[in-house]
């Protein structure tokens, strides 16, 4: 079946990264024939099972050979694939111990003459898929394997996906076609694209995902219930043999919704015995059940603040019910008063999260993992790092990214994320002094976490190539790549990814990695400038509006006037926003000489005339980057078009398509965003170039 | 089951204006009782049936008597009811002959001793119902009747209400509740209701209804198929009772959808034959079917355009098929380029109605009307009237009013439209010379055309009060009075309506009508300013937003910069739109020195300090009138809340509602509109008063 499909699809689009048409360096195959003619295993484990499954595809797909499986280590050349008990077993020596992470990996060369001898060394099952999922990589590129002498250590313990899936079908932001987990208001009834999605989760060492919206109605209430318990635990079985952990969002009115009790109130008997049946039963049905993912008293969801309680108190409860069985509750931190008076300038949206939780540091149960999305406001193109990774020592936190593309072209046009996520972990909380990452933080490293890591809210959907826009399949590639291994640059990640892909041609390499690689500051140059945000459609978040949300009731401002544009945050004439980052961080960001100017309008009101950095005008750059966006997009179209024939026809045209519409939109961008300026201003492009009026 | 819902329903809720608690004048209740103690009649005919019926019940309750019906005159007082030709038959004198219009009717004291006899003779069953509800108002308030000596006689030869209402139950633009005809994609079972609505119709004189939405979706496509048409032809058959024709809107490719024809080209045999046998079909099941509304090439709606057709073309076809059977094509002209660039300054929507239909005059059938919005734009609190109205001598027109207030406060705001009703009427098109108003037009005699009336699109829904806002029935009833006579002022027919609904108290007169009276320009105060338009959220229409449609697709421009505003339709330096319009008009929009400057800003693009004839200048005026918006709400409270106990609570406590809603919301306009323009000019108020920055 999955053979059948990976022949039948095409490369690069349903079969994304894990595309084995052939190994791409010929030299080496007779190297790899050799060490993998023979498999030793000792098949008696569920994922270790799926792991010599899928060798066994990829042996057969990328070099065409069907090894030898024997129990016995041979004395020619032989390709051993094992847990660390296996390892015991066979008396094989390993780095690998218990203390090592869930997941980790050795991969070395044995003692062998011919150096056609090699071991993969897993701590557990999952570390057999993952050394598994390397060691086709590599044959897949074509790299030398026979000396390898490495130890893959996942540096994040929780990698995880969110799916914002409705039963109805829909998608909440969904980009690329409707959900394939449900349809109509019921649970698919054919698994076959859920197999293939595990396949592509656990092949870049995601362990987790959560399958419903965290915005929970009706239907997707009752997951929790006998009705459809059985039906969710199919999925569960399913992402079990890749390693991935099933978890739900859940509706934290449920206890009335569902329990029929007159309250939902986290510190009532009742609600407290309600949750912990509900937890058994679900165990029940999912021995490994993941845990709950809980989006409460945000954006008019239900939560504790209706009960008077805080988000400790709320969270808690739900953690008592888990913790017998060992799940756990993720709890987002996507908090703000979402009716505020654009009247009120002291008023900062960017301030709620931060506001809510810091004081609660310390009260959150120890399987309680707060959800912190990248920045203060909510996925913009460029905003800055939430203050709250450097404020919690006490709680577990793992870090929220988007994949889908809500407010970064909506997976229509190509915005690689990788450079964006990169420079959020890279960002110094200076929580404990310089070099206080956020990667430290959410591996769990700097304050000592116990449970941390990565999530990605999916950008995926029923569309072919899963993620509508091809190019989009490298940020799904990445979330994996960078939760596994923070330390890997965004480049690094688009050129494997490029690779496995569409093949190891050094021109399609080159050019798919430069445009990945600008993406991104393409996007901006032509949408809203220097961290301000927004400027989008209401509602829909695509498209330009400059002033769509600038009195609305989300917080989202950006104060433009005769003179000048920009929130400022400061604590001396601002919102005193800044306060909220340590010191160093806190007096760059409050002075605007040392403000990166990339936030200088996310942290100061500027006015239009003031001279950057590089000599211009705030207003001249506004003019600038705009033209220079659109120009960007043309050379990306003509890039693209110079891989015509080189890669695979319908990957081809289905980003053809999308570029198009990234030219068409972006000029509308540009044209809006500058006549809206030069309205405001007056002021003409020093260039000349054509300003409608 | 009338008369036990009169009484049940409260009064000035549900009965609207045909309120029968008792007689407001209890000294002339003996003279009433006199004449009316015998009545008669002739009952040989449906509609006249409905009239005695309907008086019988109005007798009951108004001045408690159950009159003698009687085949002929006694000596003694008496109430004769009856047709011309029962007239006739009767040998009574009538003014009345087969010359007048549908529906006129006379009202007159007989001679009779002691003036208590009286003849109502309509020149048919319609005639005599309208002369039945012209005695019940009269009864109601109190009016002297006994020296009766009139003659009425419609105006308008069409008066229509259309319906926006979906086979979803939805209504498009509806702001009163669910349809009442349609449920979850089903036809309503149970007509009580409809039978109220046809009653309330014809007692203000509406002729025609139009049952589904101009918008044509799947299931309202089919009805005009054997599946559907035996449900429509009920709801016929409760409207013919009432005199009240039933009209559909029909979708443009039916043909295709239903008929399984390849084209719905107007040219085409097969297709002209479809629409025939269509015509035959639904005549079958409703012997006076009115015939079909049509929108067609319009906001992505099919029609003519489709196959290179023009739209006379495109609605002769439909006219041949309906002829035999004496039915109409009523053809929207609605039709613009709903795709603009807004780069482009010389594009204007507003002439798009003209530019398509003009060069047609003379083409179409003699029974295709077209209906012509009052402005060329959609239905704002201030705009132009339509040229279109001076431009089509040889083209049968119907001029199309809505009384849902999408643009006008959503029947959240009182707005009460007639008095801007009546500037449409009276403008003068100087189509042939001075004295050539619009009213003369749509009723048909400037242009001695063949059809011609007044329609307004529904205001109703299923709210308790028909009309969601209780003081928005004045519309409903005004649009009835209005397009049976237009010589009507706007504060007679408030007058009335207030009487007929809430009493004769002198005290809830005055106030009401004085509420009624302003309102229409204190909405205006404090939302788009000097017809301008627009400035509200996209799609809802409801609420502001400066920039909402300012680079939109559909035309909707106020091209604010740091400058000025407006739109500058000039022939001498703007899109030329002035010239559709016949000299003298054309002159005073033209000159800005003339041109009227409630509607500046429609016609001319002027500077924020351009000094207005009050000596204010624009911007302050801009302010000024935004602050008086509000402080004008709040005067309408205070006079509401004077009539606390004086009118029915639960009428009194819906308006206090919406007048709430009308408060908080005219605050948000009014402080969003100075910011947007104190951001745009750095201008402070000359009073000082707070404008948020």
């Amino acid at each position: 079946m999955l053979e059948k499909q990976l022949i039948e699809s095409n490369n690069g689009v349903y079969n994304c990264w894990l595309n084995y048409a052939k190994c791409l360096n010929p030299k080496l195959v007779d190297q790899y024939k050799k060490i993998c003619s023979c498999l030793v295993v000792n098949n008696n484990n569920t994922v270790k099972h799926t792991a010599v499954e899928e060798l066994k595809l990829a042996l057969k797909m990328i070099i065409g050979i069907e090894p030898l499986v024997s129990n016995e280590i041979p004395n020619s050349s032989y390709l051993f694939v094992g847990t660390l008990e296996d390892a015991r077993a066979f008396q094989l020596e390993t780095k690998i111990t218990e203390k090592y992470a869930d997941g980790s990996y050795e991969v070395k060369a044995a003692d062998n003459e011919q150096n056609t001898a090699l071991q993969i060394i897993g701590k557990d099952g999952t570390g057999v898929l993952y050394g598994i999922f390397y060691l086709i990589r590599n044959l897949r590129i074509g790299k030398e394997i026979s000396q390898s002498q490495i130890v893959d250590i996942p540096r994040n313990k929780l990698r995880m996906i969110n799916h914002w899936d409705n039963a109805s079908g829909d998608i909440e932001r969904g980009y690329a076609g409707q959900s394939f987990f449900y349809s109509n208001d019921e649970i698919i009834k054919n698994f076959s694209r859920i197999k293939d999605y595990a396949r592509l989760l656990g092949s870049i060492g995601i362990n987790g995902v959560v399958i419903n919206n965290v915005n929970v109605h009706n239907i997707e209430t009752k997951f929790i219930t006998k009705e459809y318990l059985p039906d969710i635990a199919r999925f569960a079985d399913v992402f079990r043999n890749y390693g991935i952990k099933l978890y739900l969002s859940i509706n934290y009115a449920s206890p009335i919704e569902l329990g029929g009790l007159k309250t939902a109130d986290p510190l009532d008997e009742a609600v407290k015995q309600w949750w912990k049946k509900t937890a058994d039963l679900i165990y029940d049905y999912i021995p490994d059940f993941g845990g709950f993912l809980v989006k409460a008293d945000s954006e008019g969801r239900p939560g504790p603040f209706t009960y008077e309680r805080n988000h400790a108190q709320g969270a808690n409860v739900l953690a008592e019910a888990l913790k017998p069985h060992g799940g756990i509750v993720i709890w987002r931190c996507f908090v703000y008063n979402c009716h505020l008076d654009w009247r009120d300038r002291s008023l900062d949206r960017a301030k709620a999260a931060y506001d809510n939780f810091k004081p609660l540091d310390g009260e959150f149960m120890d399987n309680v993992i707060l959800q912190v999305k990248n920045g203060p406001m909510d996925f913009q193109i460029r905003e800055a790092v939430s203050p709250l990774f450097g404020a919690m020592e006490k709680t577990n936190m793992i870090l929220e990214f988007q994949a889908a593309q809500e407010y970064t072209g909506q997976q229509k046009h190509v915005c690689y994320l990788l450079p964006m996520w990169k420079e959020v972990l890279n960002f110094d909380t200076h929580a404990k002094g310089e070099g206080s990452y956020v990667s430290k933080v959410v591996d769990g490293s700097l304050f000592n976490s116990r449970y941390s890591g990565i999530v990605a809210v999916s950008n995926l959907g029923d569309s072919k190539c899963w993620t509508g826009h091809p190019l989009a399949q490298a940020n799904l590639y990445g979330i994996g790549r960078i939760a596994w291994n923070p330390e890997l640059s965004s480049e690094e990640i688009a050129k494997e990814w490029v690779k496995l892909t569409y093949g190891c041609d050094e021109g399609i390499v080159q050019t798919v990695v430069s445009i990945l690689m600008e993406s991104r500051e393409v996007y901006e140059k032509y949408t809203s400038p220097l961290g301000i945000g927004w400027m989008v459609n209401p509602n829909y978040h695509y498209g330009p509006s400059v002033e769509g949300y600038e009195y609305s009731r989300w917080g989202t401002y950006h104060y433009a006037d005769w003179k000048g544009i920009g929130v400022d945050r400061t604590v001396s004439t601002g919102t005193g926003y800044t306060a909220q980052y340590h010191e160093a961080v806190a007096s760059m960001y409050e002075n605007i000489e040392t403000c990166p100017e990339a936030l200088l309008l996310f942290f100061h009101h500027v006015p239009y005339k003031y001279q950057l950095k590089t000599g211009k005008t705030l207003i001249q750059h506004i003019y600038d980057t705009h033209f220079e966006g659109v120009e960007k997009v043309e050379e990306f179209i003509e890039k693209w078009m110079s891989l015509k024939g080189k890669i695979n026809e319908e990957a081809f045209g289905l980003v053809c398509d999308r570029l198009r519409i990234q030219l068409k939109d972006s000029k509308e961008w540009r044209d809006q965003v500058n006549t809206y300026f030069y309205r405001r201003t007056g002021i003409k492009d020093i260039k000349g170039r054509k300003i409608y009026e």
